[in-house]
C-alpha cells in the first residue's frame, strides 16, 4: 500500500457509469513520513477528506474495497492512518 | 487512477483482432494539476478529444471499461475531468 | 519479490472491515543489500518485526499471503531474510 | 500501452515449456514521440519485426493476445504503429 | 518481462507455507544489454545459477510459471538467454 495525504477532490461529470457516485481525490504520497512529489488519483471508501492521511491500495486489489468490484479503479483509499 | 491530458491519436492498422475499434490516445500525465515529461497510451472509453483533461484506469481493472473485457488493454481512459 | 527492512508500524483505526486485525509495516527498499530512499507499506504475514530483512510480494499475488484472500492488499511480507 | 521501437530479438533456448514458440523482442520506449532510456522485453503477437514502431500491452492483459492465455508472459506486442 | 543478471541467493527459512522450496533469487536488471543499478528478487522456475542472463515474468502472470500457481509470488525467473 501507499501512504499518502489528501490534497482535493477531482470532479469528472462526463465518466463510466460504473464510476458514477465515486469520489475521486488527489493524494500526495509520503514515503517514511515525508512529502514526495509523486501524485494518485485514489477513489475514497471510508470517508476521508482533505488534509487527512490515508492508506492506498492499487491495482486489481483496490476494487475489492468498493461496493462494485467490477467497477474499472486501479487506485483506492482504504484506510486513515490515525 | 492517472490524470493527464490527451495529446495525441496513434494509428495502428496491424493490431490484436479484439483491439479493432479501440481508439488509443497519447496522455500527458499531470500531478497536482503540473504538466510532467510522463506520457502513456491509453484507449479512450468515453468519447474524449486532443486537449481534454482524462481520468486513467490501469492495469487489469481498465479492461472492465471495454465492451469487449477480453481485449488485451491495460490503460483505459475512463473520464473527463470538469 | 522486494527486499526491504522493517522501519515502523502504521496504526489505522478507521479502515476497510475486510483489513481489520491487519498489522500494516512501513519497509525501507534494499537494492542489491543496500539501503534506498524508497519506502512501501506491506502487510506482515509471517511475524515480522520492526528491524527485521524480509521479502515482500506486490500486486494481486500479496493478496494469496493472507487468510482473507479478498482484502484490498496490494502488498504482503511473505518471508523473513536469515 | 507503452509504444517504442523494437530493438533486437533475444534468444532463450531453455525457458518454460508454455513460452516455446514465443518469439521476445528487446523494445525501447517512446514517449510522445520521442526516444527514451527505457526498454522492455516483450513477446510478438502480430509478426512485427525489428525498427517498428509497436504498441504493448503489459500486465495480465498482456497473457489475453497470446494463443496461450495462461503462458507466464507481462508484456506483449498488440499492434503496429502505422 | 526483464532481462538480468543472477547475483545472489537469498535464504528465507521463516515464510509463507506455499513458497517452501522457491530458491530466491537476486536479479540485476540489464537494459538492452547495460547494466543498470535495478534489481529484483525473483523466484527460479528453470534452474538457473548465478552469474546467468534470464528473462523474469512480474506481476499475476508469473503465478503460471510455478507448480503451486496460488504461490504469492510476483516475480518468476522463466528462461534462461542464450
Amino acid at each position: 500500500m501507499l501512504r499518502g495525504i489528501i490534497r482535493g477532490h477531482i470532479v469528472s461529470t462526463r465518466k463510466q457509469e460504473s464510476l458514477v457516485g465515486s469520489k475521486f481525490m488527489e493524494v500526495q504520497i509520503l514515503k517514511n513520513g515525508q512529502l514526495t512529489d509523486e501524485y494518485i488519483v485514489a477513489i475514497d471508501s471510508v470517508g476521508a477528506g482533505i488534509g487527512e492521511t490515508v492508506l492506498i491500495t492499487t491495482g486489481s486489489s483496490a476494487r475489492l474495497a468498493l461496493r462494485n468490484t467490477s467497477a474499472p479503479a486501479d487506485a483506492v483509499i482504504v484506510g486513515i492512518v490515525d
